[in-house]
């Protein structure tokens, strides 16, 4: 009897582990790190069954691409048992650059790299560990690989890294609206002239995947009380590095306490980045905002009570541009609740910005749809009803945040 | 129209909220702490769907009281509206002076005090701070409210609680045993004599209950890896508190720092012990044993490595005793494998203990059935199959357990 | 305990009846009788599933009006118990005047009246036999009854008969894309000025539910395939009537013979005629049309066998009409099939006509939504998406029908 | 692009066809006819939702044939397409020879042959038919093919046929109890020494399996209602034979005629009688039951009315015989009801019987387990609780069955 690994999975049931290239990746501490990494960063204060992490989601997105190829060969495309196993690898390592509260991260103390860049140094880092046998799956996850619908399925508007995030966040979160019948679109799901496209029949289910995905939008990812959530995290963490920059020692893991400390750029190629960045996970991140409630600074203190305690920001989310009266007004309200603060420190209290949701684009590698004549049409061109245009306009609103 | 909460639940769609005590209990910092406390400990390293909070359990459970009491009120069971919202407060808060990885934590550093002692603690002072509003839960929670029906659906073999949590952790680890007719369930309460009482037609769906119990004690609970998870967390807590009684200064918030100075029983009747109890929860661990694998002790060291990068101990069990034998023969192997730590330090990687399974005890508080003529029995005796009362042998097993 | 009736329901769980009126209405003849006319017809010829009843719907529809009910009374909205009883018995028997494969029924033998007004005979009927205790269900039913709320759950676009059939139709068709989370849009009922209408908060749902609604009528109710079998059951139904009306006599059970034999509208205060229809079913005229396969009669057996052995015709669904050119293709082609059929014979074979989705309109009885300060828009104002306006364009699709 | 078939399931999603030979045989009259047949009878009198057919059982059988035998390839297990296909027609076809009502009829009307012989006939009638194609098929149906393990798939103690009633009569019913983790039973078999297999770790989802077979026998197919629904049927049915051998023309289709006819054993070898059988399903007996009310025997007129408008009989079960005395007591009282009745006449509505109940049988065909070093044990043996072997016991029960 071959052995195979399985493991267990709300969703679908259990996912299924044959190669053992595959189940020594899920292995690496590369890998397990994402068990401490949720998917939807602190949307479980929000939505509390939002706990599932990035380990889950990267292990479904993998069993949705064992269905989509067994299916693809089951009707007559050929995929060699190394291309098959190179696609499982680019999904399973897709996101494996994601660090905790990935995006805010970003943008407050890990500078100058996104996840993508990060995700691309750990699998190349992975390649060397392992010999070269992550070879066929990398050039499939950059599109360098001839075969360009293998590509697709890792990453294009019906990737099944969106059909598995879409249908777990829904499922996590309790919102029904994202329910998606993937095993129907993994049916319809075929190949021609190389790309991806979808059977005629499985437009309905396509058409409704989208519309899951921008409900999913306004009601999970970009949710009012969720946008206020990351602001103030970003907020935190701009606070704790300046502070740390300006002699502070705060309460930290050594990792967090490394990027803290690193001012510019960070630089990929070097072995102590990667030895820092892939032992920091979500813990380092919420045990220190704890504890900085304890921090002399009062201003740290106050941002990390508000979230621990879940005392959040207030949010307005409107169609127009948020005016400098506006703002005004807003901090105003907030010098008299501190008297004592100044300027600066109550402009940590207050964030604005904006965001976007695009359902689907029909101009950049736009979903193909093929009828039973062969012939191949773009998605929305398909469609015979007007939901689908409608679905093109990018809605995008501005917002205000302040504490209540 | 009257304001109501509701927070989403992947298992019951939604939870209604209506009572503003029950809405201010949850916003309490007290209760906020069990967001960031896992139901299951580090069972998600076996099956990683199992991340769920006490929070979303406490929440979950009190759903069920609702639809309990409904369901008696609509059968004529005269239940007041202070008993009702006294029903909620008493399952909402039963398991708030849970800690994190609760068990382990009692065996090894919050010393001489047990989660229920501590539950009761807490719910006193929240009783203070809310000026006697929990008067008739706390009595509800403790069994002295002479309606004794409402403790019981409390605390008893047919409990909210039981039905929630093993509802829950089936949903969350996968494991479909787990699965529990719960409407059914709850629909077939009645009361007789001031007691919880099922009717008749639900002695299949009470067996089934039982019967998945003792499968999730063995497929979840006991699972053979989550014993070994467990042993080696309270192997690691007890090092690192040992190391700290001798002059190490340990990575760790400040908290967790108190705990692991701390010597003898912990005195609930402190401000500082409950300050610092409800300041503590799964990051604090979490944080602090990735951090220690950087530690100059190279027994902590090694311990924490092995959980963080889940190269997990190896377990067996059995149902005869552990010799002094099977424990030599481990010692010796791991000697050869660490050639340079003495007895003392070898003895931190291995662990013996038993464990049981004890499904349905028709002694202590049974289950009571009621017929169509008013007669009770005691469930064992009124079904007529035989699992029952096979059921009822408690099912003891030995482990011993060291790394691989 | 007082005594109340459970019936299973795989959608929801169970269904619970607790007034005595509802539970002696469900145990009429009349009512009963629905347990034997298919919601769907014989779309089960597509969906193998779909074998639900008319029977299980209107329970199913009285079971989420008790939902609703229930939680408009918690949010203040006064409904007394005979409002209660008077709304559930509305909606239990709102379509109590169905028969089998209803509209092509009514499209062929029995002439003259709808499913409507049936309806409100049998009511009137039942509530003679009741001794006037319908009374209150019969005035909300026609919208006379002073609170129009109740009457708009009952029917109106967002009734809990839609809900319901939605949900069941999807459930037992396995077209997921039907799936609506009903929980929450009952949840997010509300009463304003009279009339029922939705929270702010509940848009999406809604929103979905119409998405849902329009996807559903192109894959299930206005499949290609179903519209084909409605065409072939009312080409069925005419020949025989046309043939017993010219002296043939069927094999028929003694309902369907008196509506075969019937000419000229049917007379509803007839006792013959009420007596007559509600003892017809589907059985009756699914154990007719496949025994007259072996009538003498080659046009109604040749219908017949194609019916029953699934040999159905083929359909083509086009934005354009039908041509008369088309017509003559088709036709031509089946004189080569059937080279001795005459042309009238041949057009029992050959079906034109329309279909249309409207799925939602703004002007009839729109959905309004109440925001938190009490202001209320009608839905596709209330919308910021585009997808709403879309929806409420109608499509309208022409069909030709043959044998393949 | 390859063909595929694909059929909704609300089970399963849905049922892939690949092969043609499949979707001949679906397609022809004998395998449509099965759309006709309820699985479960009347049992759709006391679960309304079980009206699900014994063509989408055979269906959804032959959907997990697929998936075992997949499975079991992945193993290493060596299985011919034509194997393969041949299990699959094995599966398809195991229940072609059911009739409507199916132990009903064989109690009363089709007499002398069973449904397992007449499954028999039609298969070798089918494979005259397809010129030899179901050759392996029926050699596996009936154990002559030398892989044991394929015939084990078909039919054993673990077969995907009681898989999958199981799971479906649970689903539709709505009797949460019989759910049972198919997949995770599916994933556990293998092949040793020819014969199929449970791998150790599933062994919890079997005793699973065993327990929730028990409690579907309690809960459905003997659950008291139903068990008088079946008697009732018979009752119908021998009466309806007796009057039209005694000269009495009754309303019946010519195929139910030719039954109502037919004296002694049928002879499965006459191809009328299998045109005859074939052409008879359930509409033929509801829409005659429905339409004798009108008999002018009063005896089946009564039995026919009962039925019909669900007044059911009263039915007592016990543990213990049904006594004489018991009889008496009861034609006592319909003495009195129908004062002008004959006893035999009276017998017609009185009917007295047993049913068993044998969850699992380690003797005949146990379930073998198979642990990781290769050893066999039968199934409860292996387990490690007392439950298996309490189900062993076979439980008996007596009724008595009369009007109310």
């Amino acid at each position: 009897l071959r052995k195979r690994k399985i493991i267990n999975d709300p969703l679908y049931g259990f996912i299924r582990i044959s190669e053992e290239i595959i189940f020594d990746l899920i292995e690496h501490p590369y890998f397990q790190r994402l068990r401490r990494i949720k998917q939807l960063g602190l949307t479980h204060l929000i939505y509390p069954g939002a706990l599932h992490t990035r380990f889950h989601h990267a292990l479904g997105a993998m069993h949705l691409m064992q269905k989509a190829l067994t299916n693809l060969r089951s009707k007559g495309v050929e995929i060699s048992d190394e291309e098959y196993t190179g696609a499982l690898i680019a999904i399973l390592l897709h996101d494996i650059g994601h660090g905790p509260f990935s995006h805010s991260l970003e943008h407050a103390i890990v500078e100058g790299v996104n996840h993508e860049m990060i995700s691309v140094a750990l699998m190349e880092d992975l390649n060397r560990q392992f010999n070269g046998q992550l070879e066929t799956g990398i050039s499939i996850f950059n599109g360098s690989y001839p075969k360009k619908f293998l590509h697709d399925l890792v990453s294009s508007q019906l990737d099944v890294d969106r059909l598995d995030y879409l249908r777990r966040d829904s499922f996590y979160t309790g919102v029904s609206e994202g329910i998606v019948g993937l095993d129907r679109i993994i049916e319809m799901m075929a190949v021609d002239q190389n790309e991806l496209v979808i059977e005629r029949k499985g437009i309905y289910s396509v058409e409704k995947f989208i519309i899951a995905r921008r409900m999913m939008y306004w009601q999970v990812y970009l949710h009012k009380t969720s946008v206020a959530v990351d602001q103030l995290i970003v907020a935190i963490l701009k606070r704790a590095k300046w502070l740390t920059q300006n002699g502070d020692k705060l309460f930290a893991s050594s990792s967090l306490q490394y990027f803290l400390n690193h001012t510019g750029a960070v630089d990929l190629g070097s072995p102590e980045v990667i030895d820092r960045f892939t032992a920091m996970d979500d813990t380092d991140l919420e045990c220190a905002m704890k504890e900085w409630i304890y921090s002399s600074d009062k201003v740290l203190s106050e941002l990390c009570r508000r979230l621990v305690q879940r005392d959040l920001p207030k949010i307005h989310m409107q169609s127009e541009e948020i005016t400098q009266a506006d703002y005004e007004q807003a901090i105003g309200r907030l010098r008299q609740v501190y008297p004592d603060w100044n300027q600066e420190e109550l402009d940590c209290l207050i964030y604005r910005g904006m965001v976007k949701n695009d359902a689907y684009k029909a101009e950049q590698n736009s979903i193909k749809v093929l009828d039973k004549h062969g012939l191949r049409t773009e998605l929305s061109l398909a469609s015979d009803n007007y939901n689908l245009h409608a679905l093109e306009e990018t809605v995008t609103k501005y917002f205000i945040c302040y504490p209540k």
